[in-house]
């Protein structure tokens, strides 16, 4: 086995699994965990709003691991900038930006030596991506959980075409969650692969045992694609989802479903337990989750997995 | 090379290859092209409602190949009855039945000798088929163009679930048009892609060059799934689609909506070329097709391209 690639030689990580950056089903433990365990740990910035729980988060890591890890900066968020600040003024090592323009904050931060990578869902997004300097890009497909692009390019369909495009490395995103994916996301042309729900649903997440429960007990028919009117958000089926999707296809404005959606849902949903009346946001992968287990299993299986698939299909090739 | 697979064996073809049923982007010169090059040709049913041209079909294509071929029935159609009589009457070795309920036909095929394929787009659909009795599931994700399940559940995600569920031969279907895509999807755990778009493109495919031209000049972004208040469909987007979308997020009713799109769209966008006023019909997979070229050229392509996305991946597990 010999999983140098691309991405494991620029974040110098030793498997090529990025944590996907998550509001409420992340968290420190999580990223310190995945991190030990030779992948890359994500702290979601957007949890944070003030700077000292951000600062404090930032230093937990670092005094519990020596390896890598990010930060991902929602570039949607009010605090959008004081989080490049403190990444910067923390010295974090790597910053994943999302949502946003990838020309606001990547020279900045490469200019004070963070490793850039921005979240993207279409082909044209990676070039100006490329364009700001990045360093990867993470393309992520429609069957992700949370926030989505508005084309709703598949993994299937996105990654080979960027792969064609462009020479920088590739991280693919959206419905993995086994081994056999993380090939396939290979085989496509990824250089390595973002694991969100799994790592959600691990025993070291933020999130509530009752989101957890929900991932494991799910179906291939048990997420959805809300607000496409707004901006999409793939969750997993709740009676709240069912009224935001009766809204979208309302004659309620853009505003009048943000105001009845509110604020704070997916705190609710996800770091609270409110399964009823919470968003929750979680990818298709959900319907591949057996159950809760520790991040460094997680990581194992996905390994073993990869291995056992290639062996399935190598035969076709002797 | 060797790809004897699971449904190589059932369908006695050389590659694990299957032409999508298709309407108006098929016909009889591409299902015999296809046959040819050793893999399975597909004559979509949706377009004869009289038997007399059918059966003029059938026997054109018998004449002109001794290979397998398969007819589709879409289940939906009026005349889905008369088909299936004729595929019995005119001894047609493979059937395809979609869009319906797999019990309706599939004993009454094998017990005339044909081999029955049943397409899916959901584990508890999968499941449907094998009590129904069929041979072999083709399994379409979300990517795919024309009619999709309402699930929405993307190849990526469908193809795993589907493999750890069963064991009868899967074929996957949905967004692929490349080798590396083909070897992802043997990779997931299928044992035979189906391929529409990228021979709805081809030389032979019977439709307008003005539809195949807006094929390969396609972007990833030129797709959108658009029905998904009554029944979701995949196609390019243009003028008509940009309607489409509207009265989806109108206060229209479903009736109102089937009324205003009226009969006849994808005959008048696919087949006459009317590329403004028609539905064109298309899988996500448009973006990676680049040139109109024969079948047998396309075959070598996808056989081609999937030995060298091996030779990429293989290094990996020395």
């Amino acid at each position: 086995m010999n999983f140098k690639t691309k991405v494991t030689e620029l974040l110098n990580i030793e498997y090529p699994i990025v944590e996907g950056g998550m509001v409420w089903a992340g968290g420190v433990k999580l990223a310190i965990s995945v991190s030990e365990a030779g992948c890359l740990g994500t702290l979601g910035g957007g949890a944070f709003s003030d700077e000292e729980s951000l600062i404090s988060s930032i230093q937990t890591i670092k005094s519990s691991t020596i390896k890598p890890f990010a930060l991902n900066i929602p570039m949607i968020y009010s605090h959008a900038d004081m989080l490049v600040e403190i990444a910067i003024a923390q010295s974090v090592p790597i910053v994943i930006t999302s949502g946003g323009d990838p020309s606001k904050y990547t020279n900045y931060l490469k200019k004070n030596g963070i490793i850039t990578l921005h979240v993207i869902s279409t082909v044209g997004q990676s070039l100006k991506a490329i364009n700001a300097g990045v360093d990867a890009v993470i393309c992520e497909g429609s069957e992700a959980g949370g926030h989505n692009g508005r084309d709703e390019i598949t993994t299937i369909s996105l990654i080979p075409q960027i792969a064609k495009k462009i020479s920088i490395p590739i991280i693919a995103a959206g419905g993995i969650a086994t081994g056999e994916q993380m090939l396939a996301s290979f085989v496509l042309g990824a250089d390595a692969v973002q694991i969100g729900t799994l790592f959600a649903s691990s025993e070291e997440s933020s999130a509530h045992p009752n989101y957890k429960k929900m991932i494991i007990e799910s179906e291939d028919t048990s997420t959805i694609m809300t607000s496409r009117r707004n901006s999409p958000v793939r969750v997993l089926k709740n009676s709240f989802s069912k009224k935001m999707i009766n809204w979208d296809y309302s004659n309620l404005s853009k505003e009048e479903i943000n105001d009845k959606i509110g604020r704070g849902r997916s705190m609710q949903g996800i770091l609270m337990g409110d399964i009823d009346n919470g968003i929750l946001l979680a990818g298709q992968s959900s319907a591949l989750i057996q159950r809760v287990e520790p991040v460094s299993q997680q990581i194992n299986n996905l390994i073993k997995e990869m291995i056992q698939s290639f062996d399935r299909i190598k035969h076709y090739f002797n």
